[in-house]
């Protein structure tokens, strides 16, 4: 999902391009997966990552913020809709912001915006921001030079901790803590400093896509430096007054300085500096602990995980933590190149959805009505549209545990609130985007055998959402849906609307079958093939139907490429959306008239011009010539062309947004040879694998078999010439997820 | 000391008097002290007193604020310069403050604005706000009637807590917390809902007189409700943001309503609603605990002082605590309207200093480094200019212990920060006027006995403000004046400014004096008359110097009337200045030729119009006919006569600015008949008292006899002929305050 795509200016790419390459050109030595990992990949392109620290879906990370300051920057967060704290090609850099999401659509969070200067103070960012150098960035670790201060720049980060290390040249050293400063127009912050080693405040963010701005909420943090400061202040823009009382105020519009004092600030423009006299290069580490509760949970935070522990050794254990959870997926063979890519697609994978729960348990629950408290782990960022496709079936496979207890979050979420989750960000549920993608998730999960919640719960909260005809906040327009089988232009991307019901339906009838369920079965079922109404037989495309039944006309089946609004879809167009029936590809060939006509169709998406790598309705398309006998190398090769043209070791490597990692999921199955063809569905089908080997370890908690070894043989690798699991010949380019699981070794045959 | 005077219109007046005079018409039937008091009194002609409740000293006190929205009242507060939460001539209330300044010429406070509304929330105050009648202010208690809403609202306070009762109509009944709005353009707020009946928070005040800005502050609360809300919110006004950032948000520049949530916002213009249904009439008490510690404190002082009392018990509480204190002066004879006026003025001596430690003992320390904790009391609000003239002294004699511990507090203030306060306000040093004043109030007090401070302590702090000629906060251009013996026109208002430090050196060298220190002695009594180089012999007035040492020129003596500004003096004028040197009146006498002169020149201040009773520098004047023999009755008239003219129960019935009391204890001095006439010396000057006998309680722990009783003997109420101690006559109009306060009864024989 991405909510605005822009065109970045070829001169940009070029210079960046260059950058990247003096860089990433040579191999490290040594071969463990977190040291693949190229955190710059995704900053550019829209892709929305962030190249800096971040432990396995943590609570807290680090971003350089390099995208305020018009006249700085080329890509600039005011003058256009920016979803990232950090660009690549930008090159103006304002400070280091402690909380961040990876590869989104919308502005939000980027705030906490950590600043080291020198000499004396300046407190406005056009004025003491910097250029940098020498950047380095790998897992749990990035490092820069910044340039007009002489001051080099480390981070990286625990769970709910950011750590940064400061080492500044001799004379005056100034760190700021801006508050005021932020990715989106949110505001309102508020600072106490406690001591000469510590800070406490909030600030309020939220408001995502610029959606529910009565949703804002806080985040709370503690900052302790490693060096007391000698002086220290908090300064606060006062607001600009007209007329008489304007006459008053010898300080109207200007920024305050208040030296030395423990008192509370509050206002949408404030900060804090700490200052040192160093008579030789000195060192400062700073931690920075956050929570969504309170200021004494950031601070229980940060003293539970960083404690006395130096930069080194949290650098260190965050490491180790990530290429523990990388290693899940050895792989062997394929070039460096290649390893980088996965690895870090395996690695943005493993961002969101993100802990919200505080060292102690407690979050905020949804709507911020309680303090909840868990005794595992409360996730939160869950982007469902974009993950439902395929992070959460590689959860499923890779990372159970983690799955389950995602699961177990959305369902307290139906407790909290009555519903499951949408587009649920730190407890606040946005409502971005179409569908009902929660029931398909968690049937996934479950008939993959992942049943450690409660099963009827969630059952329940499927038909709630699936039945409920009034104020149903995921199902607008259900009662028209169920009463036609589609909803009409009377509503928002009807089409696409149409397709998503349908695909959750099709996942509740299949948990209904499983629970014996038989008239819901039979109900989802029928309701879920209901977007055939939509087919325009001429056409061979869904369109969209007026109220009255009739085809909505004129009709362009071309408008909304490139995300551009247009009546029946949500980002993107008949094209992109004629094939998003996964559960029912073999009834779209039907209606097509065959397999051919279907093949023609599909690939004539293709040649027209019409896919989309960077957006979701079409992602799974390249999978489809499977579907059809005798086609299948289709796939194969396009998989593999894709992959090769979109996503690279540059900033600029992924298609476009990464969507909480479902571009990245989408490239870590495509390089497996495997892909959750119809998501709900325990199913996958095969391409090629583009490594020799790939060992997939299996969780014994939910698994029987150690791992899965996915071996390859090829000579030309070419097209695939037959595909055995334990040896014997499985005749097909589908395996379900049981033989799957329960084989040893899956050996693809290429030609 | 007002900073800023206004002239109301007559229309105001007349209708102001009107209803007035319809209230305060009738005599209650009791007759305790406290049942005079009539709080309304000052809240006109820019007396700057607010008419809800406080208790003696408390932090916190609830007065109705109807200064905002200038198509709503006449005296609005951001069209022009408003020191006062309320003005009785202004109709439109929006709510009630729960920390007000009382009697002080610059805004500050009037924040944490409670108000009840019924039928739909709205936030917007000039919406919101009501007319109301049926207005009622007695110690302890305000009522009234808000018209809009048919609500009753009554209010009272413990030291640290408002407490305010509502009696909602049926139907939906909303309370409303406003955190924008104030009487200053100081913003900035946070608030939390804690749960259905508590809601914690902070306001930003500060920058008194739009001074010291940096030193803006929070004050922190707990608002308790007595009945769980149906329904609660936070509301929240988006600033407005222009360009193509504005496009983003539906919500530019509009209210956002944020529902039943717990979290914390902060920003400039929030506030919270707490909703009822009512089926019937219905009654909801609201605490409201502050503290400028912390919300934890704010807490505990709500607890520790109200608990479970509900509202009828703790105004109780509140009232006899005042009554106790007034009790200490009993009057007898006089009229109810007399007793009333000076019942009321020493209820508003009893106001500021007012207490600034928590329940717990904490309160911030000077600048706000650090926390402190006092076993006392802390006082705060010190506008030393104005009281040291007679309000403290009113203390030593009256309250002596309160009097102590204010000096504590100024001692401590002096530990926290190096100096004696000037004009401190809630632990913020304001430098608000001119003078080095603190030392004066010390002295008085250690030379009337109240001696249980450090006093060496005391000495040095004097000193160092007195003779530190670098870096001194207390005594700008202090080199000149010790080099001078006066200020030059390089410095702001010099002959005021010389004529203050005079005074202020004549008090310490009254104290070297006492502590044996004969060299300090002979160095500040000769500094204290260096005002006499100011002396020009052929205007007898004080004028200005250049840095040359020549004339100021051209010069004009009435300039500076009615507080314009002017070269030489500081709220006033030649006139108002040229008597103003209270220790050396037989010295200024000498320089004038004699008594006759002197006597001249003082009556043409008053025959020329320049008295102004408004304002400190001339309050001593009337007084001053006492130094020439055989004139004191001019004394004696004349002090009745700027009673009869300025001090009446009417809400214009204070001359202009109380100035945190000094108003009112020249009232309650000039009633008794007697007056501190130099302060720092331990003397009286004495007229007529205005009652057949007044008994002033002394206080065992400072002086020994238990009480002074003053008697009045006349037949026509005319020229004094006889005073008499203990029933002989003293042969004088002036009395030291050792035999004041050893005598038993002072006998005032009238013609």
């Amino acid at each position: 999902m991405l909510r605005k795509k822009r065109i970045i200016e070829a001169a940009c790419f070029m210079s960046m391009l260059f950058f990247s390459l003096t860089i990433f050109a040579q191999e490290p030595p040594k071969q463990e997966p977190a040291e693949y990992v190229n955190p710059l990949i995704g900053t550019s392109n829209y892709g929305a990552a962030f190249p800096g620290p971040i432990a396995p879906r943590g609570m807290a990370s680090i971003s350089p913020f390099n995208v305020a300051g018009s006249k700085n920057t080329p890509l600039e967060k005011d003058s256009q809709w920016l979803s990232n704290p950090y660009v690549n090609e930008n090159k103006f850099l304002t400070g280091f912001s402690h909380v961040n999401l990876s590869g989104v659509g919308c502005p939000e969070l980027g705030v906490i915006l950590l600043m080291p200067t020198t000499g004396t103070v300046e407190t406005n960012h056009l004025k003491y921001g910097s250029t940098y150098s020498n950047e380095v960035a790998k897992t749990a670790y990035y490092g820069l030079d910044i340039d007009k201060y002489k001051v080099k720049g480390e981070f990286t980060a625990s769970k709910r901790v950011g750590v940064s290390r400061f080492t500044f040249p001799k004379g005056q050293a100034n760190i700021l803590l801006n508050l005021g400063l932020g990715l989106t127009n949110e505001e309102g912050a508020m600072v106490k400093v406690v001591s000469s080693t510590e800070i406490e405040g909030m600030r309020s963010v939220g408001s995502f896509c610029y959606n529910s701005p009565e949703d804002a909420y806080p985040v709370y943090f503690v900052a302790k430096f490693s060096k007391p400061a000698t002086n220290y202040g908090v300064w606060k823009k006062t607001p600009k007054y007209d007329g008489v009382e304007a006459q008053w105020m010898g300080y109207n519009g200007k920024t305050r300085i208040m030296k030395n004092s423990i008192k509370t600030v509050v206002g949408d423009s404030i900060g804090t500096y700490f200052s040192y006299q160093f008579d030789k290069k000195e060192t400062v580490e700073v931690k920075i602990g956050v929570s969504y509760v309170s200021i004494e949970n950031a601070r229980d935070n940060l003293e539970k995980e960083t404690a006395d522990k130096p930069f080194d050794t949290i650098y260190k254990e965050t490491y180790d933590e990530w290429n523990k959870e990388l290693s899940k997926i050895m792989v062997e063979g394929g070039s460096y190149q290649d390893k980088v890519i996965f690895y870090t697609a395996l690695y943005h994978t493993l961002i969101h959805p993100n802990t919200l729960n505080d060292f102690n348990g407690e979050f905020p629950e949804i709507k911020r009505r309680k303090i909840g408290r868990t005794l595992g782990t409360r996730y939160t960022v869950f982007s469902l549209w974009d993950t439902y496709r395929n992070v959460h079936p590689l959860m499923s496979l890779v990372y159970p545990k983690q799955q389950s207890d995602m699961i177990k979050s959305m369902l307290e979420m139906y407790d909290e609130n009555g519903w499951l989750p949408k587009w649920e960000l730190n407890s606040t549920e946005t409502f971005t985007m179409v569908g009902d993608p929660a029931s398909i998730v968690i049937v996934d999960a479950c008939l993959k055998g992942i049943q450690d919640f409660d099963i009827y719960k969630a059952y329940h909260a499927m038909l709630k959402g699936a039945d409920q005809i009034e104020d149903n906040p995921l199902r607008p327009g259900l009662k028209e849906y169920i009463e036609k089988g589609y909803l009409s232009t009377n509503y928002s991307g009807p089409v696409s609307t149409t397709e998503e019901y349908n695909t959750s339906d099709y996942a509740i009838s299949l948990l209904a079958k499983a629970l014996g369920e038989k008239e819901d079965f039979k109900r989802f079922s029928k309701r879920s093939l209901s977007y055939q109404k939509l087919f325009d037989k001429d056409l061979k495309l869904l369109r969209p139907r007026l109220p009255n039944g009739k085809w909505y006309e004129p009709f362009d089946p071309i408008a909304g490429a490139n995300f551009q609004e247009n009546v029946g879809f949500i980002e993107g167009n008949a094209w992109q959306y004629a094939f998003m029936v996964p559960h029912d590809i073999k009834g779209l060939m039907k209606l097509m008239g065959g397999e051919k006509p279907f093949s023609e169709q599909l690939q004539k998406v293709f040649d027209i011009n019409q896919f989309d790598m960077a957006n979701e309705p079409d992602i799974a398309y390249p999978y489809l010539f499977n579907y059809v006998k005798g086609e299948e190398y289709k796939s194969q090769e396009m998989v593999r062309k894709l992959v090769r043209e979109h996503f690279k070791n540059l900033p600029k490597g992924l298609p476009g947004n990464d969507d909480t990692g479902t571009m990245s999921a989408w490239l870590v199955y495509s390089m497996m040879g495997f892909y959750p063809i119809s998501p709900g569905d325990p199913l996958y089908t095969i391409t090629a694998p583009m490594f020799d080997k790939i060992t997939i370890q299996l969780d014994p908690k939910y698994y029987k078999k150690e791992n899965i070894v996915i071996e390859r043989e090829s000579i030309t690798g070419g097209k695939i010439k037959d595909i055995q699991l334990n040896g014997k010949s499985i005749n097909s380019f589908f395996i379900t997820h049981d033989d799957f699981v329960n084989g040893t070794t899956l050996k693809v045959i290429q030609e």
